[in-house]
């Protein structure tokens, strides 16, 4: 299939799992960090989910229990928060519900390093999203990688994107999980199939907690149950468009990352099928 | 009195609450979530009371002395917060300050529950705000209960309307307190009174913590220090009324929740007696 | 000299600070509370500069060493967090990592004011920001200060002005720091230069954690290495321009303290040389 079919074969994919999502409402348990949890909130309802917030350890495996999917954040990470991530994690893994993990911040600190590798071990996850420094750690990187084929022909940037590319192929085969690197370019892999999407704008930087928002938008598409890898590409795919969006309504003369924030959620609130077909730019490898 | 009557006279007392309490400023002490803590301060500012959140068991008994009234949330709780929200509720009741608890989630995990219940076994409690499902776990309900008439010849939303009525009286009664159950109907109660309110809009349901801001906007108006029920009803109808006119302001072409919020609290802001005199839905039983 | 000159070159200082802020994009630590974390990040984002909040014991001492600056904001505190705070802040002393206090609640309950003099005896801070009544407590005063001249003749307003910059010009020269007291007239002095800020707007006091903010901008600031005094004027002086701009633009019919906050992070990402220039209001004594 040539690759503009390929494209609205996802598109057309991911539409109908924005129409599932809003069926089901999945209930998305988050154990999260305080900085960003009421955008991350706020954006699991704009999409049609629920979202739940409990990190207490004598609840929840209780709470997971009732949710359809966990999504785990390392933000303003502690030690009690930990175990509570862990056991809620266990338990999920347990009842097959889906867990996503964001880990936020990983190889700033040797903690924040050791706490994310402590959950990829112990915690089977359905996805994991980061950016590309945060997915390099976890693929236990100190330096470049070697093995890219024709570095020496290559610009920086598209050195970095085929690097980043074979790291989450790698990572996600290691782990056999879904893994998803956000940045200027978003890469979404199961270790086999690859897509890239070119949806976002740079602006989102300025905005904190979009990393996080778009984790809650995956955890919010795995909740309904359905093809891991798609959901995914799903919350990817939601997030770049919606920026994309808020970017464009934007007065740029006097209004900034205030109202872009409004705006990605009234977009993922606004988000059709239409606007996806019409908008969503993946490319499968 | 006619019913048109009781409601003007209703909304006129709201009204006069209303200017007290941008008169006098109370300042509203919450124990209270991360996820929406900032709404919170902001909606309590935004009627013209002067927000505070302070959780430490060392400082919350003497912050409580300095406030009007106190906002104790369980949402995102741990057993540590619990701890300080028995010692600020108990210093509250003997300084005779308003106390007010919404039990977010309370019937989702058996933590949650038992602390609620902790907390309304322990601290007397001027009023109470939750959904039907919260205010049916306090309860103590597992199931449907009995005794509500003529069910049978009731469609499923009178029949839970009536039944969520019946349950708010008798937790009034039996906590002599005054219990809201907010809902597409809200019901303000004290065990005899029973105020139903019409205000709001279900799109108000996709914004985080609109729960916990219509709570915060109850202790706001108890921290005037007058009738408690007519505080607990003027708390529900301004948000009610403030949803709705952030509904009725959306440009429901590309904006969304993310703009709802910010118009809820533009409305909070801008809510005056006329528009409480024009706009409340509120009926007496 | 004369005042306008001064104003000028004041301006012309902070617009220079501004563009290498912008080029260097300071990552700014931030250990703070979890009702306006949210809207430090976003502010720390919107003026340029890059935000990163961790709070544990762990790893606190790690994040100062990656970044430019340290904010200590003293809201919603606790006995662990203040643990992390003297660790961060002494690593931070050891490293000549700027560090910037912000004393939320000083003087309102007795734990936050012991906690806030632990701050400040065992961590040399490069500024302190705060309101009147934070930096009287942190200045030691139970009552009003003898000593200011003429007060018979003074307003009440200026009187309380007059005392402010005595005590803020005192509490600098004791702690050997810079004192920012935000007021309807800001105060900010290294104990000798005084300067006084008329920007800002009275509604900017509707929205929680605008003294946050500008705390947060005043980190951002002094993560650029350079003049203390003058970093801390800059983030004072943003702040108070953007309250003012975002003031201006809001349709005072129907919006309020919601489009407010937008607006101020709008403002605070589109400020610019120019604008600085324009508006500053800089009064030197």
């Amino acid at each position: 299939m040539s690759n503009s079919v390929l494209k609205v074969k996802a598109c057309t994919k991911i539409s109908e799992l924005l129409c599932s999502l809003r069926e089901k409402k999945p209930l998305v348990h988050h154990i999260t960090n305080y900085v960003t949890a009421n955008d991350c909130a706020n954006i699991t309802l704009a999409i049609g989910a629920s979202p739940v917030m409990a990190e207490d350890i004598e609840e929840v495996r209780d709470m997971v229990e009732l949710a359809s999917s966990l999504v785990i954040n390392i933000g303003t990470l502690n030690s009690r928060k930990v175990e509570a991530m862990l056991a809620a994690g266990k338990r999920a893994n347990e009842l097959n519900i889906p867990v996503i993990l964001d880990p936020v911040g990983a190889g700033a600190t040797t903690f924040r390093t050791k706490m994310a590798n402590k959950i990829i071990t112990e915690i089977k996850l359905a996805a994991i999203r980061g950016n590309v420094s945060e997915i390099k750690t976890l693929y236990g990187l100190k330096s470049m990688t070697k093995g890219v084929d024709a570095s020496e022909s290559l610009s920086e940037e598209e050195y970095g994107l085929l690097e980043a590319r074979n790291i989450a192929r790698a990572l996600a085969k290691g782990l056999n999980t879904v893994v998803a690197v956000t940045g200027s370019i978003d890469i979404v892999t199961d270790g086999n199939i690859l897509y890239t999407v070119g949806n976002g704008h740079e602006m989102m930087s300025r905005v904190t907690g979009t990393g996080c928002m778009c984790t809650s938008l995956m955890g919010s598409y795995l909740g309904v149950g359905e093809n891991k890898l798609l959901a995914a590409l799903a919350g990817v795919v939601s997030m770049g468009i919606a920026g994309e969006i808020a970017y464009e309504r934007l007065n740029k003369e006097y209004e900034g990352s205030g109202t872009l924030k409004v705006n990605i959620l009234d977009a993922v609130y606004n988000l059709s099928e239409e606007i996806i077909l019409k908008r969503g730019k993946i490319n499968e490898y």
